[in-house]
Protein backbone atom coordinates (compact mmCIF):
# COMPACT_ATOMS: atom_id res chain seq x y z
CA UNK A 1 0.00 0.00 0.00
CA UNK A 2 1.66 3.49 -0.64
CA UNK A 3 0.88 6.28 1.10
CA UNK A 4 -0.24 9.17 -1.23
CA UNK A 5 -0.90 11.96 1.24
CA UNK A 6 -1.21 12.38 4.93
CA UNK A 7 -1.69 14.85 7.65
CA UNK A 8 -0.93 14.95 11.28
CA UNK A 9 -3.82 16.34 13.28
CA UNK A 10 -2.53 19.12 16.38
CA UNK A 11 -4.03 17.53 19.51
CA UNK A 12 -4.07 21.13 21.02
CA UNK A 13 -6.46 22.01 19.12
CA UNK A 14 -9.13 19.53 19.92
CA UNK A 15 -11.09 21.34 22.36
CA UNK A 16 -11.80 24.48 19.93
CA UNK A 17 -15.53 25.02 18.25
CA UNK A 18 -13.85 26.71 15.45
CA UNK A 19 -15.28 25.50 11.87
CA UNK A 20 -11.84 26.21 10.69
CA UNK A 21 -9.46 23.61 11.46
CA UNK A 22 -6.99 23.94 8.68
CA UNK A 23 -4.15 25.50 10.71
CA UNK A 24 -4.13 22.21 12.92
CA UNK A 25 -3.96 20.28 10.27
CA UNK A 26 -0.19 19.28 9.20
CA UNK A 27 0.85 18.11 5.74
CA UNK A 28 3.34 15.46 5.80
CA UNK A 29 5.52 13.65 2.86
CA UNK A 30 3.88 10.51 3.83
CA UNK A 31 7.88 8.66 3.02
CA UNK A 32 9.81 10.75 5.46
CA UNK A 33 9.95 9.53 9.13
CA UNK A 34 7.37 11.20 11.38
CA UNK A 35 6.79 9.40 14.16
CA UNK A 36 9.49 9.63 17.45
CA UNK A 37 10.49 6.00 19.12
CA UNK A 38 8.75 6.96 22.17
CA UNK A 39 5.37 6.36 20.42
CA UNK A 40 2.93 4.08 22.20
CA UNK A 41 1.40 3.20 19.06
CA UNK A 42 4.75 1.70 17.54
CA UNK A 43 5.81 0.30 21.33
CA UNK A 44 2.37 -0.84 23.04
CA UNK A 45 -0.28 -0.54 20.00
CA UNK A 46 -1.89 1.71 22.22
CA UNK A 47 -4.54 3.54 20.74
CA UNK A 48 -7.44 3.01 18.24
CA UNK A 49 -7.55 3.42 14.30
CA UNK A 50 -10.84 3.43 11.69
CA UNK A 51 -9.76 2.52 7.87
CA UNK A 52 -12.41 4.40 5.75
CA UNK A 53 -13.60 3.64 2.05
CA UNK A 54 -13.15 6.77 -0.22
CA UNK A 55 -14.83 6.17 -3.84
CA UNK A 56 -13.95 8.73 -6.68
CA UNK A 57 -13.22 11.17 -3.73
CA UNK A 58 -16.21 10.43 -1.71
CA UNK A 59 -15.84 9.45 1.70
CA UNK A 60 -18.26 6.88 2.95
CA UNK A 61 -19.87 6.18 6.23
CA UNK A 62 -17.79 9.29 8.13
CA UNK A 63 -20.13 9.57 10.57
CA UNK A 64 -20.22 6.28 12.24
CA UNK A 65 -17.07 5.48 11.70
CA UNK A 66 -16.14 9.03 13.75
CA UNK A 67 -18.23 8.13 16.29
CA UNK A 68 -16.61 4.56 16.66
CA UNK A 69 -13.64 6.23 16.94
CA UNK A 70 -14.79 8.23 19.89
CA UNK A 71 -16.13 5.06 21.26
CA UNK A 72 -12.62 3.14 20.58
CA UNK A 73 -11.42 5.45 22.54
CA UNK A 74 -13.78 5.66 25.45
CA UNK A 75 -12.84 2.57 26.06
CA UNK A 76 -9.44 3.23 26.00
CA UNK A 77 -9.56 5.85 28.25
CA UNK A 78 -8.20 8.03 25.40
CA UNK A 79 -8.58 11.58 25.55
CA UNK A 80 -12.19 12.11 23.11
CA UNK A 81 -11.50 12.93 19.46
CA UNK A 82 -12.91 16.24 18.54
CA UNK A 83 -15.38 15.12 16.09
CA UNK A 84 -15.05 18.22 14.17
CA UNK A 85 -11.64 18.40 13.75
CA UNK A 86 -11.24 15.00 12.35
CA UNK A 87 -13.82 15.17 10.32
CA UNK A 88 -12.15 18.42 8.69
CA UNK A 89 -9.02 16.01 8.68
CA UNK A 90 -11.68 13.83 6.38
CA UNK A 91 -12.64 15.96 3.99
CA UNK A 92 -9.18 17.78 3.60
CA UNK A 93 -7.71 13.94 2.41
CA UNK A 94 -10.77 13.03 0.89
CA UNK A 95 -10.13 16.68 -1.83
CA UNK A 96 -6.80 14.64 -2.82
CA UNK A 97 -8.13 11.13 -3.36
CA UNK A 98 -9.36 11.80 -6.91
CA UNK A 99 -11.14 8.76 -8.91
CA UNK A 100 -10.70 5.56 -8.19
CA UNK A 101 -10.61 3.16 -4.23
CA UNK A 102 -8.92 5.06 -1.99
CA UNK A 103 -8.96 4.54 1.48
CA UNK A 104 -8.32 6.90 4.18
CA UNK A 105 -7.16 5.93 7.77
CA UNK A 106 -7.59 7.89 11.22
CA UNK A 107 -4.93 6.68 14.11
CA UNK A 108 -5.39 8.15 17.24
CA UNK A 109 -2.31 7.03 19.43
CA UNK A 110 -2.38 7.65 23.40
CA UNK A 111 1.24 9.50 22.10
CA UNK A 112 5.06 9.82 23.38
CA UNK A 113 5.62 7.79 26.16
CA UNK A 114 6.01 10.71 28.89
CA UNK A 115 4.32 13.13 27.49
CA UNK A 116 0.19 14.07 28.12
CA UNK A 117 -1.00 14.68 24.33
CA UNK A 118 -2.17 12.08 22.00
CA UNK A 119 -0.76 11.69 18.38
CA UNK A 120 -3.28 11.75 15.74
CA UNK A 121 -2.74 11.41 12.11
CA UNK A 122 -4.31 10.48 8.80
CA UNK A 123 -3.08 8.63 5.89
CA UNK A 124 -4.76 8.07 2.12
CA UNK A 125 -3.80 5.44 0.28
CA UNK A 126 -4.79 3.63 -3.28
CA UNK A 127 -6.92 0.78 -2.12
CA UNK A 128 -6.12 -2.57 -3.25
CA UNK A 129 -7.67 -4.32 -5.94
CA UNK A 130 -10.80 -6.04 -4.37
CA UNK A 131 -12.80 -7.13 -7.80
CA UNK A 132 -11.84 -10.77 -7.43
CA UNK A 133 -12.84 -10.83 -3.44
CA UNK A 134 -16.71 -9.12 -4.37
CA UNK A 135 -17.06 -11.43 -7.72
CA UNK A 136 -15.31 -14.66 -6.76
CA UNK A 137 -15.88 -14.46 -3.06
CA UNK A 138 -13.73 -15.38 -0.53
CA UNK A 139 -12.86 -18.96 1.45
CA UNK A 140 -12.74 -18.79 5.14
CA UNK A 141 -12.08 -20.84 8.55
CA UNK A 142 -13.54 -20.74 11.69
CA UNK A 143 -10.81 -19.68 14.49
CA UNK A 144 -11.47 -20.26 18.10
CA UNK A 145 -11.06 -16.32 19.39
CA UNK A 146 -10.31 -17.97 22.83
CA UNK A 147 -13.02 -16.03 25.25
CA UNK A 148 -16.54 -17.10 25.53
CA UNK A 149 -19.55 -15.54 24.71
CA UNK A 150 -20.18 -13.37 27.93
CA UNK A 151 -17.03 -12.37 28.61
CA UNK A 152 -16.49 -9.10 26.86
CA UNK A 153 -19.34 -7.31 29.31
CA UNK A 154 -17.48 -8.66 32.25
CA UNK A 155 -14.53 -7.72 31.77
CA UNK A 156 -13.62 -4.25 30.20
CA UNK A 157 -10.29 -4.26 30.45
CA UNK A 158 -9.99 -6.93 27.17
CA UNK A 159 -11.12 -3.59 25.02
CA UNK A 160 -13.44 -6.28 23.16
CA UNK A 161 -15.26 -3.81 20.84
CA UNK A 162 -12.54 -1.45 20.55
CA UNK A 163 -11.05 -0.87 17.56
CA UNK A 164 -7.20 -0.38 18.85
CA UNK A 165 -4.05 -0.35 17.44
CA UNK A 166 -3.11 -4.08 19.02
CA UNK A 167 -4.05 -5.90 15.99
CA UNK A 168 -1.50 -8.26 16.52
CA UNK A 169 -4.34 -11.34 16.76
CA UNK A 170 -5.85 -10.23 13.96
CA UNK A 171 -2.64 -10.19 11.18
CA UNK A 172 -2.37 -14.14 12.86
CA UNK A 173 -5.57 -15.36 11.92
CA UNK A 174 -5.38 -14.45 8.64
CA UNK A 175 -1.63 -15.77 8.32
CA UNK A 176 -3.26 -18.79 9.88
CA UNK A 177 -6.33 -18.56 7.31
CA UNK A 178 -4.27 -18.43 4.20
CA UNK A 179 -2.07 -21.72 5.60
CA UNK A 180 -4.89 -23.31 5.86
CA UNK A 181 -5.42 -22.85 1.80
CA UNK A 182 -8.07 -20.13 2.73
CA UNK A 183 -8.35 -16.31 2.53
CA UNK A 184 -9.95 -15.43 5.57
CA UNK A 185 -10.64 -16.42 8.99
CA UNK A 186 -13.97 -16.40 10.79
CA UNK A 187 -13.80 -16.15 14.90
CA UNK A 188 -16.09 -18.44 17.16
CA UNK A 189 -16.20 -17.90 20.69
CA UNK A 190 -15.18 -21.09 22.74
CA UNK A 191 -18.55 -21.94 23.52
CA UNK A 192 -19.37 -21.54 19.91
CA UNK A 193 -20.85 -18.55 18.47
CA UNK A 194 -20.06 -16.71 15.48
CA UNK A 195 -18.26 -12.99 16.15
CA UNK A 196 -16.74 -11.81 12.96
CA UNK A 197 -13.50 -11.40 10.91
CA UNK A 198 -10.21 -10.12 11.63
CA UNK A 199 -11.18 -6.99 9.35
CA UNK A 200 -14.71 -7.38 8.89
CA UNK A 201 -18.42 -7.90 9.75
CA UNK A 202 -20.13 -11.13 8.78
CA UNK A 203 -23.33 -11.25 7.29
CA UNK A 204 -25.86 -14.78 7.27
CA UNK A 205 -29.18 -15.26 5.05
CA UNK A 206 -31.06 -17.78 6.47
CA UNK A 207 -34.34 -18.59 5.80
CA UNK A 208 -34.35 -15.36 3.80
CA UNK A 209 -33.68 -13.22 6.79
CA UNK A 210 -30.64 -11.58 7.01
CA UNK A 211 -28.34 -11.49 10.53
CA UNK A 212 -25.52 -10.47 12.10
CA UNK A 213 -24.04 -11.29 15.26
CA UNK A 214 -24.86 -9.18 17.82
CA UNK A 215 -22.16 -6.27 18.86
CA UNK A 216 -22.72 -6.91 22.87
CA UNK A 217 -20.54 -10.11 21.64
CA UNK A 218 -17.23 -7.78 22.03
CA UNK A 219 -17.46 -7.41 18.51
CA UNK A 220 -17.09 -4.05 16.42
CA UNK A 221 -20.26 -2.51 15.15
CA UNK A 222 -19.70 -2.75 11.62
CA UNK A 223 -20.28 0.60 9.58
CA UNK A 224 -20.77 -1.02 5.99
CA UNK A 225 -22.80 -3.70 7.66
CA UNK A 226 -25.11 -0.62 9.34
CA UNK A 227 -24.95 0.38 5.45
CA UNK A 228 -25.84 -3.09 4.00
CA UNK A 229 -28.71 -3.53 6.82
CA UNK A 230 -30.15 0.01 5.50
CA UNK A 231 -30.20 -1.04 2.02
CA UNK A 232 -31.84 -4.52 2.68
CA UNK A 233 -34.23 -2.85 4.68
CA UNK A 234 -34.93 0.08 2.16
CA UNK A 235 -35.87 -3.18 -0.15
CA UNK A 236 -38.45 -4.77 2.07
CA UNK A 237 -35.54 -7.16 3.52
CA UNK A 238 -35.68 -8.45 7.30
CA UNK A 239 -32.47 -7.91 9.51
CA UNK A 240 -31.60 -8.79 12.39
CA UNK A 241 -28.52 -8.53 15.59
CA UNK A 242 -28.59 -12.19 16.91
CA UNK A 243 -26.30 -14.63 19.57
CA UNK A 244 -25.67 -16.37 16.07
CA UNK A 245 -24.36 -20.02 16.79
CA UNK A 246 -20.94 -21.00 14.59
CA UNK A 247 -23.22 -24.24 13.16
CA UNK A 248 -25.94 -21.40 11.77
CA UNK A 249 -23.07 -21.28 9.35
CA UNK A 250 -24.17 -24.72 7.80
CA UNK A 251 -27.78 -23.38 7.76
CA UNK A 252 -27.20 -20.04 5.84
CA UNK A 253 -27.76 -20.56 2.18
CA UNK A 254 -25.75 -17.10 1.63
CA UNK A 255 -23.26 -14.99 3.93
CA UNK A 256 -20.87 -12.14 3.18
CA UNK A 257 -17.64 -10.96 4.70
CA UNK A 258 -19.02 -6.78 4.94
CA UNK A 259 -16.22 -4.53 5.58
CA UNK A 260 -14.93 -0.72 4.58
CA UNK A 261 -12.82 -1.06 1.67
CA UNK A 262 -13.42 -4.61 0.36
CA UNK A 263 -16.92 -4.08 0.95
CA UNK A 264 -19.39 -6.95 0.10
CA UNK A 265 -17.36 -10.27 -0.23
CA UNK A 266 -19.34 -13.19 -0.64
CA UNK A 267 -17.78 -16.10 1.38
CA UNK A 268 -17.51 -19.14 -1.41
CA UNK A 269 -16.96 -21.75 1.67
CA UNK A 270 -16.45 -22.07 5.33
CA UNK A 271 -13.81 -24.94 6.24
CA UNK A 272 -13.65 -26.20 2.82
CA UNK A 273 -17.18 -26.55 2.35
CA UNK A 274 -18.32 -24.89 -0.41
CA UNK A 275 -21.29 -21.95 -0.20
CA UNK A 276 -23.27 -20.99 -2.96
CA UNK A 277 -22.43 -17.26 -4.15
CA UNK A 278 -25.50 -15.04 -4.47
CA UNK A 279 -23.63 -12.92 -7.35
CA UNK A 280 -26.95 -11.15 -7.90
CA UNK A 281 -27.27 -9.81 -4.30
CA UNK A 282 -23.38 -9.58 -3.75
CA UNK A 283 -23.64 -7.10 -7.29
CA UNK A 284 -26.47 -5.38 -5.74
CA UNK A 285 -24.84 -4.66 -2.57
CA UNK A 286 -21.37 -3.41 -4.02
CA UNK A 287 -23.47 -1.57 -6.45
CA UNK A 288 -25.18 0.47 -3.52
CA UNK A 289 -22.00 0.74 -1.43
CA UNK A 290 -20.31 1.65 -4.55
CA UNK A 291 -22.20 4.81 -5.99
CA UNK A 292 -22.94 6.76 -2.47
CA UNK A 293 -21.77 10.26 -3.06
CA UNK A 294 -22.04 11.55 0.23
CA UNK B 1 10.82 8.03 30.09
CA UNK B 2 13.09 9.85 28.38
CA UNK B 3 15.14 8.31 25.87
CA UNK B 4 19.01 8.62 26.34
CA UNK B 5 20.10 6.92 23.11
CA UNK B 6 18.94 4.44 20.33
CA UNK B 7 20.07 2.95 17.46
CA UNK B 8 18.62 1.78 13.79
CA UNK B 9 19.34 -1.96 13.29
CA UNK B 10 19.56 -2.76 9.35
CA UNK B 11 18.12 -6.16 9.19
CA UNK B 12 19.96 -6.56 5.51
CA UNK B 13 22.72 -7.35 8.18
CA UNK B 14 20.76 -10.00 9.40
CA UNK B 15 22.18 -12.84 7.68
CA UNK B 16 25.44 -12.28 7.74
CA UNK B 17 28.04 -14.29 10.75
CA UNK B 18 30.49 -11.28 10.73
CA UNK B 19 32.04 -10.66 14.36
CA UNK B 20 31.81 -7.26 13.85
CA UNK B 21 28.11 -5.57 13.43
CA UNK B 22 28.89 -2.09 13.85
CA UNK B 23 28.15 -1.04 10.40
CA UNK B 24 24.75 -1.94 10.86
CA UNK B 25 23.85 -0.23 13.78
CA UNK B 26 22.78 3.24 13.42
CA UNK B 27 22.78 5.90 16.08
CA UNK B 28 19.91 7.59 16.21
CA UNK B 29 18.52 10.86 17.97
CA UNK B 30 15.84 9.48 19.95
CA UNK B 31 14.35 12.78 19.83
CA UNK B 32 13.73 12.94 15.99
CA UNK B 33 10.92 10.99 14.38
CA UNK B 34 12.50 8.09 13.02
CA UNK B 35 9.63 5.70 11.99
CA UNK B 36 7.71 6.60 8.89
CA UNK B 37 4.04 6.28 9.40
CA UNK B 38 3.62 3.16 7.78
CA UNK B 39 5.03 1.22 10.12
CA UNK B 40 3.29 -2.01 10.84
CA UNK B 41 4.34 -1.37 14.65
CA UNK B 42 2.47 1.75 14.97
CA UNK B 43 -0.88 0.83 12.72
CA UNK B 44 -1.62 -2.99 14.28
CA UNK B 45 0.91 -3.64 17.26
CA UNK B 46 2.82 -5.96 14.79
CA UNK B 47 5.78 -7.00 15.83
CA UNK B 48 7.64 -8.07 19.20
CA UNK B 49 9.95 -6.51 22.09
CA UNK B 50 12.03 -7.44 24.99
CA UNK B 51 12.60 -4.96 28.19
CA UNK B 52 16.14 -5.48 29.92
CA UNK B 53 16.80 -4.41 33.10
CA UNK B 54 20.88 -2.51 32.84
CA UNK B 55 22.75 -1.53 36.31
CA UNK B 56 25.51 0.83 36.38
CA UNK B 57 26.19 -0.28 32.46
CA UNK B 58 25.65 -4.17 32.99
CA UNK B 59 22.85 -5.48 31.01
CA UNK B 60 20.70 -8.85 32.75
CA UNK B 61 19.47 -11.93 31.35
CA UNK B 62 20.49 -10.74 27.95
CA UNK B 63 20.38 -14.22 26.63
CA UNK B 64 17.00 -15.33 27.90
CA UNK B 65 15.82 -11.97 26.65
CA UNK B 66 17.42 -12.84 23.04
CA UNK B 67 15.90 -16.44 22.98
CA UNK B 68 12.33 -15.29 23.73
CA UNK B 69 12.78 -12.24 21.25
CA UNK B 70 13.28 -14.89 18.74
CA UNK B 71 10.72 -17.54 19.90
CA UNK B 72 8.03 -14.18 20.20
CA UNK B 73 8.89 -13.63 16.54
CA UNK B 74 8.63 -17.22 15.41
CA UNK B 75 5.68 -17.38 16.63
CA UNK B 76 4.64 -13.96 15.06
CA UNK B 77 5.85 -15.42 11.46
CA UNK B 78 8.41 -12.47 11.87
CA UNK B 79 11.70 -13.55 9.99
CA UNK B 80 14.55 -14.55 12.70
CA UNK B 81 16.40 -12.33 14.15
CA UNK B 82 20.09 -12.51 14.29
CA UNK B 83 21.13 -12.64 17.41
CA UNK B 84 24.96 -12.25 17.25
CA UNK B 85 24.13 -8.85 15.66
CA UNK B 86 21.15 -8.10 18.25
CA UNK B 87 24.15 -8.60 21.06
CA UNK B 88 25.92 -6.65 19.90
CA UNK B 89 23.23 -4.07 19.37
CA UNK B 90 22.66 -4.57 23.42
CA UNK B 91 26.48 -3.96 24.37
CA UNK B 92 26.41 -1.06 22.27
CA UNK B 93 24.35 0.52 23.87
CA UNK B 94 24.60 -0.63 27.40
CA UNK B 95 28.03 1.19 26.88
CA UNK B 96 26.22 4.40 26.82
CA UNK B 97 23.88 3.34 30.20
CA UNK B 98 26.61 4.49 32.93
CA UNK B 99 25.69 4.88 36.73
CA UNK B 100 22.61 3.38 38.14
CA UNK B 101 19.19 1.92 36.45
CA UNK B 102 18.44 2.29 33.22
CA UNK B 103 16.04 -0.31 30.56
CA UNK B 104 17.17 -1.03 27.30
CA UNK B 105 14.58 -1.30 25.10
CA UNK B 106 14.64 -4.10 21.78
CA UNK B 107 11.86 -3.96 19.17
CA UNK B 108 11.35 -6.30 15.90
CA UNK B 109 8.58 -4.44 13.82
CA UNK B 110 7.06 -6.51 10.64
CA UNK B 111 7.92 -3.18 9.10
CA UNK B 112 6.59 -0.57 6.95
CA UNK B 113 3.88 -1.83 4.82
CA UNK B 114 4.10 -3.18 1.58
CA UNK B 115 8.08 -3.75 2.09
CA UNK B 116 9.80 -6.94 2.89
CA UNK B 117 11.65 -5.85 5.75
CA UNK B 118 11.56 -5.23 9.36
CA UNK B 119 12.26 -2.85 11.21
CA UNK B 120 14.17 -3.07 14.55
CA UNK B 121 15.04 -0.40 17.11
CA UNK B 122 16.98 0.04 20.41
CA UNK B 123 16.46 2.64 23.08
CA UNK B 124 17.84 3.28 26.23
CA UNK B 125 16.25 5.38 29.37
CA UNK B 126 16.95 5.81 32.70
CA UNK B 127 14.67 3.46 34.67
CA UNK B 128 11.79 4.23 37.06
CA UNK B 129 12.34 5.09 40.79
CA UNK B 130 11.40 1.18 42.05
CA UNK B 131 12.89 1.60 45.50
CA UNK B 132 9.07 2.13 46.85
CA UNK B 133 7.42 -0.73 45.00
CA UNK B 134 10.77 -3.19 46.51
CA UNK B 135 10.18 -1.83 50.06
CA UNK B 136 7.29 -1.40 50.58
CA UNK B 137 5.35 -3.77 48.02
CA UNK B 138 2.72 -3.66 45.25
CA UNK B 139 -0.58 -3.89 45.71
CA UNK B 140 -2.99 -6.05 42.85
CA UNK B 141 -6.18 -7.13 42.36
CA UNK B 142 -7.44 -10.01 40.06
CA UNK B 143 -8.38 -9.35 36.49
CA UNK B 144 -10.36 -12.18 34.33
CA UNK B 145 -8.34 -12.44 31.15
CA UNK B 146 -10.90 -13.90 29.56
CA UNK B 147 -9.69 -17.40 28.11
CA UNK B 148 -9.25 -20.75 29.81
CA UNK B 149 -6.29 -22.37 30.59
CA UNK B 150 -6.51 -25.10 27.66
CA UNK B 151 -6.66 -22.25 25.08
CA UNK B 152 -3.15 -21.42 24.37
CA UNK B 153 -2.14 -24.89 23.70
CA UNK B 154 -4.98 -25.25 20.62
CA UNK B 155 -5.33 -21.81 19.30
CA UNK B 156 -1.53 -20.60 18.67
CA UNK B 157 -3.09 -17.68 16.41
CA UNK B 158 -3.96 -16.20 19.45
CA UNK B 159 -0.08 -15.00 20.35
CA UNK B 160 -0.76 -15.93 24.23
CA UNK B 161 3.00 -16.28 24.85
CA UNK B 162 4.40 -14.03 22.93
CA UNK B 163 5.99 -10.55 23.79
CA UNK B 164 3.54 -8.62 20.98
CA UNK B 165 3.30 -4.91 20.93
CA UNK B 166 -0.21 -4.98 20.86
CA UNK B 167 0.10 -4.64 24.47
CA UNK B 168 -3.30 -2.10 24.90
CA UNK B 169 -4.88 -4.76 27.05
CA UNK B 170 -2.35 -5.42 29.48
CA UNK B 171 -2.26 -1.34 29.41
CA UNK B 172 -6.10 -0.96 30.27
CA UNK B 173 -5.51 -3.80 32.83
CA UNK B 174 -2.96 -1.64 34.83
CA UNK B 175 -5.58 1.29 34.70
CA UNK B 176 -8.21 -0.74 36.07
CA UNK B 177 -6.32 -2.12 38.67
CA UNK B 178 -5.48 1.89 39.79
CA UNK B 179 -8.79 3.03 39.05
CA UNK B 180 -9.82 -0.09 41.89
CA UNK B 181 -7.04 1.66 44.36
CA UNK B 182 -4.42 -0.70 43.55
CA UNK B 183 -1.08 -0.58 41.58
CA UNK B 184 -0.68 -3.62 39.13
CA UNK B 185 -2.98 -6.64 37.91
CA UNK B 186 -3.02 -10.12 38.33
CA UNK B 187 -4.66 -12.46 35.44
CA UNK B 188 -6.52 -14.98 35.96
CA UNK B 189 -7.83 -17.58 33.64
CA UNK B 190 -11.97 -18.04 32.92
CA UNK B 191 -11.58 -21.50 34.78
CA UNK B 192 -9.50 -19.89 37.85
CA UNK B 193 -5.81 -20.06 37.38
CA UNK B 194 -3.91 -17.63 37.66
CA UNK B 195 -1.28 -16.32 34.95
CA UNK B 196 0.78 -13.53 35.36
CA UNK B 197 0.82 -9.36 36.08
CA UNK B 198 0.36 -7.42 32.47
CA UNK B 199 4.22 -6.54 32.73
CA UNK B 200 5.63 -9.54 35.36
CA UNK B 201 5.65 -12.69 36.31
CA UNK B 202 3.90 -13.77 39.37
CA UNK B 203 6.15 -16.17 42.63
CA UNK B 204 3.60 -17.43 45.66
CA UNK B 205 5.41 -18.89 48.28
CA UNK B 206 3.55 -21.39 49.57
CA UNK B 207 4.36 -24.21 52.78
CA UNK B 208 8.14 -23.08 52.29
CA UNK B 209 7.99 -23.98 48.31
CA UNK B 210 8.25 -21.25 45.80
CA UNK B 211 6.13 -21.66 42.94
CA UNK B 212 5.06 -20.00 39.28
CA UNK B 213 2.61 -20.73 37.05
CA UNK B 214 3.76 -22.93 34.30
CA UNK B 215 4.45 -21.06 31.00
CA UNK B 216 2.06 -23.49 28.76
CA UNK B 217 -1.06 -21.44 30.16
CA UNK B 218 0.25 -19.06 27.50
CA UNK B 219 1.72 -16.53 29.43
CA UNK B 220 5.57 -15.63 29.24
CA UNK B 221 8.38 -17.40 30.49
CA UNK B 222 9.71 -14.62 33.01
CA UNK B 223 13.48 -13.91 32.28
CA UNK B 224 13.68 -12.31 35.93
CA UNK B 225 11.45 -15.64 37.98
CA UNK B 226 14.22 -17.72 35.94
CA UNK B 227 17.08 -16.19 37.47
CA UNK B 228 14.92 -15.58 41.16
CA UNK B 229 14.43 -19.51 40.53
CA UNK B 230 18.02 -20.50 39.72
CA UNK B 231 18.80 -18.34 42.88
CA UNK B 232 16.54 -19.79 45.20
CA UNK B 233 17.74 -23.55 43.98
CA UNK B 234 21.14 -22.34 44.93
CA UNK B 235 20.05 -21.64 48.29
CA UNK B 236 18.62 -25.35 48.72
CA UNK B 237 14.73 -23.69 48.14
CA UNK B 238 12.25 -25.89 46.41
CA UNK B 239 10.61 -24.81 43.02
CA UNK B 240 8.43 -25.67 40.70
CA UNK B 241 6.43 -24.67 37.75
CA UNK B 242 2.49 -25.59 37.68
CA UNK B 243 -0.92 -25.12 37.07
CA UNK B 244 -1.67 -22.56 39.78
CA UNK B 245 -5.38 -21.88 40.66
CA UNK B 246 -6.06 -18.16 41.91
CA UNK B 247 -7.34 -19.35 45.21
CA UNK B 248 -3.76 -20.44 46.14
CA UNK B 249 -3.40 -16.69 46.61
CA UNK B 250 -4.90 -17.16 49.59
CA UNK B 251 -2.19 -20.23 50.90
CA UNK B 252 0.30 -18.29 49.90
CA UNK B 253 2.50 -16.78 52.75
CA UNK B 254 4.16 -14.57 50.76
CA UNK B 255 4.13 -13.66 46.89
CA UNK B 256 5.67 -11.29 44.90
CA UNK B 257 6.04 -9.61 41.05
CA UNK B 258 9.16 -10.20 39.36
CA UNK B 259 9.52 -8.50 36.04
CA UNK B 260 13.16 -7.16 34.46
CA UNK B 261 13.46 -3.48 35.65
CA UNK B 262 11.18 -3.36 38.88
CA UNK B 263 12.62 -6.53 39.49
CA UNK B 264 10.95 -8.18 42.85
CA UNK B 265 8.00 -6.64 44.30
CA UNK B 266 6.65 -7.65 47.09
CA UNK B 267 2.50 -8.33 47.02
CA UNK B 268 1.40 -6.37 49.80
CA UNK B 269 -2.23 -7.28 49.00
CA UNK B 270 -4.97 -9.21 46.58
CA UNK B 271 -8.35 -7.67 45.52
CA UNK B 272 -8.18 -5.41 49.41
CA UNK B 273 -6.65 -8.34 51.50
CA UNK B 274 -3.49 -7.75 53.22
CA UNK B 275 -0.41 -10.26 52.97
CA UNK B 276 2.99 -10.23 54.59
CA UNK B 277 5.47 -8.57 53.14
CA UNK B 278 9.07 -10.31 53.64
CA UNK B 279 11.45 -8.52 53.39
CA UNK B 280 14.01 -10.23 54.29
CA UNK B 281 13.60 -12.39 51.32
CA UNK B 282 12.41 -9.35 49.48
CA UNK B 283 16.06 -7.36 50.06
CA UNK B 284 17.95 -10.74 49.79
CA UNK B 285 16.06 -11.49 46.15
CA UNK B 286 16.67 -7.68 45.03
CA UNK B 287 20.15 -7.37 46.48
CA UNK B 288 21.23 -10.70 44.10
CA UNK B 289 19.22 -9.38 41.26
CA UNK B 290 20.38 -5.59 41.36
CA UNK B 291 24.56 -7.11 42.25
CA UNK B 292 24.59 -8.94 38.82
CA UNK B 293 28.03 -8.38 36.88
CA UNK B 294 27.74 -9.81 33.59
Amino acid sequence: MAWRFALMIDPAASAQESADFSHSLRVLDPSVPALELGELSAQRGDGVFESIGVVDGHPHEVGPHLERLAHSAALCDLPAPNLAQWRAAVERVSAEAGPGESVIKLILSRGVEGRPAPTAWVTLATAPDNASARRDGVRVVTLDRGYPLDVPGRAPWLLLGAKTLSYAVNMAAIREAKRRGADDALFVTTDGFLLEAPTASVLLRIDGRFVTPAPSAGILHGTTQLSVFAHLEQRGSSTAYEDVPASDLKRADAAWLLSSVRLAAPISAVDGRPIVVDHGLTDELNGFLLGRRG
